[in-house]
């Protein structure tokens, strides 16, 4: 990669920033498909956020923003227009500048979540859905599957407000659409997704009750590990599943074409991605 | 170079970007010295600069700024603090966060010009020098040479107005030091420097009258290209003389120092340097 006075900036803003994998799976593709941009960490507080987007937007080489913790749905109130899925997740984790000047929001985690889904095979319309967590990510999966014509979605939170507020966006949006919250239960739905946090850590309980998965149904997985104790043992009672980075590269194309850069496959990302690069002689950061 | 969610980040803001050389300077000794750093150019107007800079001095993961034109002189108003160097020149080149939150602002232009001069065996306590050209880079070296212990400063610009106000500064700093002003002639002068930007294209004239150049004399150069009109006519009246890459990786080690990132020497940035990259099979921005 070589950055140069022509190079295009994408700023991905969060904070913390230690856990950032975007600069390790952008980075090596611009490099390798000869692409003049670069994305570059910003480790950026709450109160300093709404002022560093607006003079971001300023520069004449901003291709656009990636957004995470704690951003994504402060942001939907700094854009000038958000997509659909934005609006029913009430969150956003790209922005770009529109040729009016506009900026536009958008959210492509449960864009990338469809995308995976379908390309193993699975058909959406008509299918019950079973969506456990509520927050960002799930309300942002939620949110494309009802896009995608799913029959209904059962939405569990351990905070049943939680459920309730995304349930009531979900039928702003989408009448006919069937829901149901406070019910933890996953049994009789063809797709079940864990969209909470748990199995980040070896010592997190199961998200849900797996002894209640129907044998036939297809398992969707947020969290970014390898077999997750939840994949493992849906995988072990028959189920077909997709990992949390088949969602993460997944989505790349939706945001490389929001960004209007060239765009490639989930797999050519996945092989060119540099996740566990060689470490650092030295951190001075 | 790989940047992941650790990296620091020193923004390089100016406009226009395409002209920029620090991307290529720092970044490949940071990945060649194992220093997780990245400088980024950041095209930025005047009107959007004050807010740019507040913003970005915000974020978690900044080492510093590169302020280049048209910033340098603003830059000044909108920092906390400022170095001898940068007050008597009336410019910021760098900008960093102290400690305490306050921001500081430097100029090394005219601090590497004097320490390739010192490096080549000149001896500035005493000397009478001359500086042809009193905008910003002129200033900032005429400001390094009077901290430096020159005895005299004659300076001359086409814009006799220029060559005035610094001369006003550099009084008000260095009540001791000897300044002339209105005259070209650099006869008599044993340091004689082109801080004009004239020696860019082909066609440019002479900054001054070289017939006049005492063949003892030290002549340096502040544009970035082998071997100008000037300094050729220098060297064949048997001057030793700088050329302008000498002061431009001359100050580099000051920056970094100040960035508070380990430092290396001229000789091995030049070396590691890529200012003449492979092209992109591809451009995007």
């Amino acid at each position: 990669m070589m950055i140069r006075g022509s190079t295009g900036l994408i700023a991905h803003i969060g904070y913390p920033t230690h856990t950032f994998k975007s600069p390790m799976i952008y980075n090596p593709y611009f490099a390798h498909a000869g692409i003049d941009a670069v994305v570059v960490p910003m480790g950026c507080r709450a109160a300093s956020y709404p002022a560093l987007l607006a003079a971001l937007f300023t520069l004449e080489n901003i291709h656009g923003a990636l957004i995470t913790m704690p951003h994504k749905v402060s942001t939907l109130a700094l854009v000038d227009a958000a997509s659909p899925a934005a609006r029913v997740a009430g969150a956003c984790n790209a922005v770009r500048r529109a040729p009016d000047g506009r900026l536009v929001g958008d959210l492509f985690d449960g864009e990338g979540f469809v995308r995976g889904v379908r390309r193993k095979g699975v058909e959406l319309a008509g299918q019950q859905a079973f969506v456990a967590g509520c927050g960002g990510v799930g309300s942002a999966i939620a949110a494309s599957l009802a896009a995608a014509g799913v029959a209904a979605i059962s939405l569990f939170d351990a905070r049943p407000e939680s459920a309730e507020a995304l349930c009531r966006r979900l039928r702003a949006h989408y009448p006919a659409l069937r829901l149901r919250t406070g019910e933890a239960d996953p049994a009789g739905h063809g797709l079940v997704v864990n969209a909470t946090p748990l199995g980040m850590h070896d010592d997190d309980p199961l998200p849900l009750d797996v002894t209640r998965l129907d044998p036939g149904c297809f398992v969707g997985e947020v969290v970014l590990r390898e077999h997750t104790p939840f994949l493992r043992a849906a995988l072990a009672r028959g189920c077909r599943a997709q990992e949390g980075t088949d969602m993460l590269f997944e989505q790349i194309p939706a945001y490389l074409e929001f960004f209007g850069l060239p765009t490639t496959t989930p797999a050519r990302l996945r092989a060119l991605a540099q996740l566990d690069g060689p470490p650092r002689q030295e951190n001075v950061s």
